[in-house]
């Protein structure tokens, strides 16, 4: 099972997923500066998968930094982290990875540089087993809230390809089919950048799931005609109140889902909820190059001269969501507390 | 002022829709079986504009018809008949336009063969003439339901692209611009076809109209910001109930709509509308190729082998529906009453 994201002899090691379907192709990184570029041209994304990137980042940023005390170094790494930070706004787990590691480098302060450079390798290192093991975990979990026989729809990609492996939302799709259920998998396209098509289509196919892709368009046709029995999403960032940015359209999922009382799931590792912002009306929402709508694989396809829209994401509001799907376990409404307690059962940085 | 179907010299003259909005090019047609091959790729689309170049189907196969009787005449024109309403099955419009047509060889049945065909020339002639005149008394009837300063969505094109001129939701649009009011209109770019994106954006923009466009997920988004004070579509069949089948997506537009207390209005002539069918239950939805959804411009987007829906139209029901604006007045629940009277005030077929 190769990974989306690994580490492997001092090098990031991540699919090129803007070849995806056409080319499995991997990238092999050493420069913490490629990270950031890799991860501003969406090569590698997803939230949980630019946490463990954003990690490795630091890490290969610390290897690169030629410095004798703790000084000069932290200095030139709060530089790296900057450059990391820059890159993409919406998704939280960005800041959360690059923020455990400056966490890491700080407490490690009093220890030799290229001891601290070791630790931060080994803390990156670690946080790639852990994104996989938590979303196996959260599959499990999830696994549960979906019937033999379901048909689910989900959006975007929230699969293996958006974290370590396995996945979030397809995590708890796989964690069912792994329990025994039979399940049909419907996948909207998801324009501009047709991650549903070309990623959760690839990569539910490649493991024998029944995937059929759909364009954004046709899901509340199929919810009418009773095709759908349940929706499962991820998600970029999630507010203390439950309220969720993801891949835009997903808000259009949720007021569907409500409309034909169709349950709706956000599945998302407790590294996704952002405990510093009341709701999601704080959540800096990134507006991407136009190009991505008016053209496709190199061809225009939109008027010249026409403006176009491209919010990456949006969000919806905690009241139209059945349940948030953790590693640690289900958050139900009042969303407030129930995030709070499952964010506070050790939190990751407790290690260092 | 280029029409989208016109008829000149014996010829039937259509935009190639396919070649936009790269390329305006002109397609002269004088074989009634390349009227039907255009129907079916799509050369030219949209309820009213296919009703009409039916009818010019129509006057074509009647002019290559070498009988001298008219039985042998009307045989061979059901043959015709039969091959154009075999094009698509979803607008209604299609086969107004060819029973129009049909109806009327069959009054005229006494008359020599060479004047009924010039009879169904004239009769096909004026119903461009007609349906121009019709989209531009539906605007200004529509124009009156949008207010000075709105925002208004619209999905596919209902422009006058999908008719001889004007358009029938853009018609709405058009009348409420002429009438002094500003207006700003969003268009949806409607996957897989992308008639928003290449045909509304375009026709809209000629006409120095402030459009934007926006991947179809991104509506519900602007819709919660406040960004969208009415919804104007078009439609390819009305049901005697009001139900009614419009480009993939409506349906989302509407419940959409609906949870954001934002007006939609169907806007189309009384052509549309199918006393015939008592609900939307009824309509034949066409699925069209999987490829118009696996490429674009000739490139593959999605994964080799997996399925895809392309299901072109779906239903809204009625109660969904705000106001449904004909050329002979505005319909409103309960739509078995008020589309009754507004097809029944002097049905077309009375002129023959």
């Amino acid at each position: 099972m190769i990974r989306t994201v690994d580490y492997i002899d001092g090098r990031v090691v991540i699919i090129d997923q803007n070849r995806l379907p056409a080319e499995l192709k991997m990238v092999e990184i050493e420069d913490y500066r490629e990270v950031a570029e890799a991860i501003r041209t969406m090569k590698v994304r997803g939230a949980p998968a630019l946490g463990v990137t954003a990690a490795l980042g630091i890490a290969l940023g610390a290897r690169s930094i030629d410095a004798a005390d703790f000084g000069s170094f932290y200095s030139e790494l709060q530089n790296v982290a900057a450059e990391i930070r820059a890159t993409r706004p919406t998704a939280v787990n960005l800041f959360w990875g690059v923020d455990r590691m400056m966490a890491a480098a700080e407490r490690l302060q009093d220890r030799p540089v290229d001891e601290i450079k070791m630790e931060l390798d080994r803390l990156a290192r670690s946080m790639v087993e852990e994104d996989e093991d938590a979303c196996r975990q959260l599959g499990r979990i999830g696994g549960e809230l979906l019937s033999d026989g379901d048909s689910v729809l989900t959006h975007c990609n929230a699969g293996g390809l958006a974290c370590v492996g396995y996945g979030t939302a397809l995590g708890v799709i796989r964690g069912a089919i792994e329990s025994g259920k039979k399940l049909r998998v419907y996948a909207d396209e998801t324009r501009p950048r047709l991650q549903g098509m070309r990623l959760t289509a690839w990569e539910l196919a490649q493991d024998g799931v029944d995937v059929t892709i759909i364009a954004d368009n046709m899901a509340g046709s199929l919810m009418r005609r009773g095709k759908i029995d349940a929706c499962v999403v991820g998600a970029d960032r999630i507010a203390a109140n439950g309220d969720t940015a993801n891949k835009i359209g997903t808000y259009t999922v949720a007021v569907l889902a409500k409309a034909h009382s169709i349950p709706i799931y956000v599945a998302a590792p407790t590294s996704t909820v952002d405990l510093t912002l009341a709701s999601g009306d704080e959540i800096l929402i990134e507006e991407r190059s136009p190009e991505e709508m008016t053209h496709i694989e190199g061809c225009r396809i939109a008027p010249v001269g026409v403006p176009v829209l491209n919010p990456a994401f949006d969000v919806t509001p905690a009241e139209l969501i059945t349940a948030i799907v953790t590693e640690r376990g289900i958050a139900r409404a009042p969303y407030t507390e129930s995030l709070a307690r499952l964010r506070c059962i050790g939190t990751p940085l407790s290690r260092y």
